[in-house]
């Protein structure tokens, strides 16, 4: 049977979403219908597929709502092949835009949404980037393997960094060195993370620290999807992990250059440890129809 | 200001278009804005956008009514970095369909539309593959330079063909080369065009020649695009080589598979000449708003 479904395209920072309202839970596509409505030549075409669901309506969401009563709505991500994804930190902002501009959910007092996602809950809220988000606690995990990538001169030593997915962070010398880099192939790690890992290219700014703030230029080789414009995570991993390079006394504030666009990354203290923060822009691009 | 704009989004063969209707000429879009509806992240996506204007509306439109009276429509076709292009035989086949479904062309006695491009006007007709549309004549021209590829082990002969663009088509010996040969680099022509060209790659089925109908796989490699899903000119081209290689009594039916689908070409002799048809699906996938 044929569905017509109503649909938003989104971006933030050129990661691009097909996003649609399903407050109930009817509409659960295969996934080879999510990998049609993804590809970018016989469909939509986007890099993810973001079902707007109330927590209530699912399995996945009666566990956000344990977590927090609050997460009224559920994020369900689906990569372009189809497969479920537990977290999207420019999805996030992107999802919680479309609630608000399309009445589903109201901000409250403070103005901060509470989104259910398959990584836990998370706070959302407007910024002047466009929306901010948390993407919780984040660790040091995975080592320091070495990092080869094509057209690189030298084997460089990474930093392993776990922000419910795994990065890897490679410090280059120069802007030069970091736009030459070829990420039509896939980075060489050594020793090789088993899950593999998404890999972040980073060369500072100059100057890397002024008035309280970092700013880095990255570029990310995205495990199973080759080098793309943004990633959220990735971002924050690669201002993590320099900072961590940089010692005590750096910044807790970090802009970060991705090819689609900037992004800032802000680490606070929380009770359950040190979380991150990401900010950036969340367009909504337009709306559709689309029979699946 | 701010336009909004209703549109389709169609395909051919992965082939994939942006189209809207513009009866009267009135939106009027600058390369900026129309490589921003074509750009893949940030936009709609798409290798070209088609606007459907009345001949009557446009300078370019009154050279088509002039050569027939019947093209009431014109496809202004640009490319996805916003230039105009002269045709495109993918394009051409969604248009047809775009302007039927919208109820903006009736299909006359005989089933016939009559339309428009900056190449000349084109018949393009309803068919069992979706449409059929007429490229008008044909010519052996560009010579016949070597071609190189990367992991193609040796340079071979091409042979040049004019569609209104200019091809070089190139003969493999097997399946396995045709698959592993690398069209992320530009192909090496020797000598190279002053305009440049469309490479084919081109190897025949097994067997070449069944029942009347010639068999052929090809992959192609776009001026200025890269390797593409589809080119339909390119499945001309790469049949017309074949063709023509094979000689007298060679068929004058060919069935083409690119990595998009498959394409029927048929020549036909006219009183102006040899004359190339392209056959093949036309898909509209969704509709949509945008703003420009």
């Amino acid at each position: 049977m044929t569905t017509e479904i109503p649909f938003s395209k989104g971006q933030g920072t050129g990661n691009d979403f097909v996003l649609f309202a399903d407050p109930d839970g009817l509409v659960d596509l295969t996934p080879v219908q999510l990998a049609a409505l993804a590809d970018r030549h016989f469909g939509v075409g986007a890099d993810g597929v973001i079902r707007a669901v109330r927590s209530a309506a699912l399995p996945d969401g009666a566990a956000s709502l344990a977590e927090d009563p609050a997460a009224e709505w559920f994020m369900d991500y689906r990569n372009a092949d189809g497969s479920a994804a537990e977290m999207c930190g420019n999805g996030i902002r992107v999802y919680a835009r479309f609630l608000v501009e399309n009445g589903l959910a109201r901000l409250p007092e403070g103005g901060a949404l509470r989104i259910g996602t398959r990584a836990g809950v998370r706070e959302v809220r407007p910024d002047e980037r466009g929306y901010r988000t948390d993407l919780g606690v984040w660790a040091l995990a995975g080592g320091e393997p070495l990092v080869r990538a094509k057209n690189l001169q030298v084997a460089r030593p990474g930093l392993g960094v776990d922000l419910g997915n795994p990065h890897v962070v490679v410090a280059l010398a120069t802007d030069e060195e970091l736009d030459t880099a070829d990420l039509s192939y896939v980075p060489v790690l050594e020793p090789e993370p088993v899950e593999g890992a998404n890999v972040e290219f980073v060369v500072p700014r100059d100057p890397l620290i002024a008035e309280g703030v970092g700013r880095i230029r990255m570029r990310v080789h995205e495990r199973g999807s080759g080098e793309t414009l943004s990633c959220g995570t990735g971002a924050a991993a690669a201002a993590l992990a320099i900072r961590y390079w940089a010692g005590v006394g750096a910044p807790r504030r970090w802009f970060v250059e991705v090819p689609g666009g900037s992004l800032e990354v802000t680490v606070t203290d929380e009770a359950d440890g040190e979380h991150v923060w990401l900010a950036g822009p969340a367009e909504l691009v337009y709306d559709g129809i689309v029979s699946v």
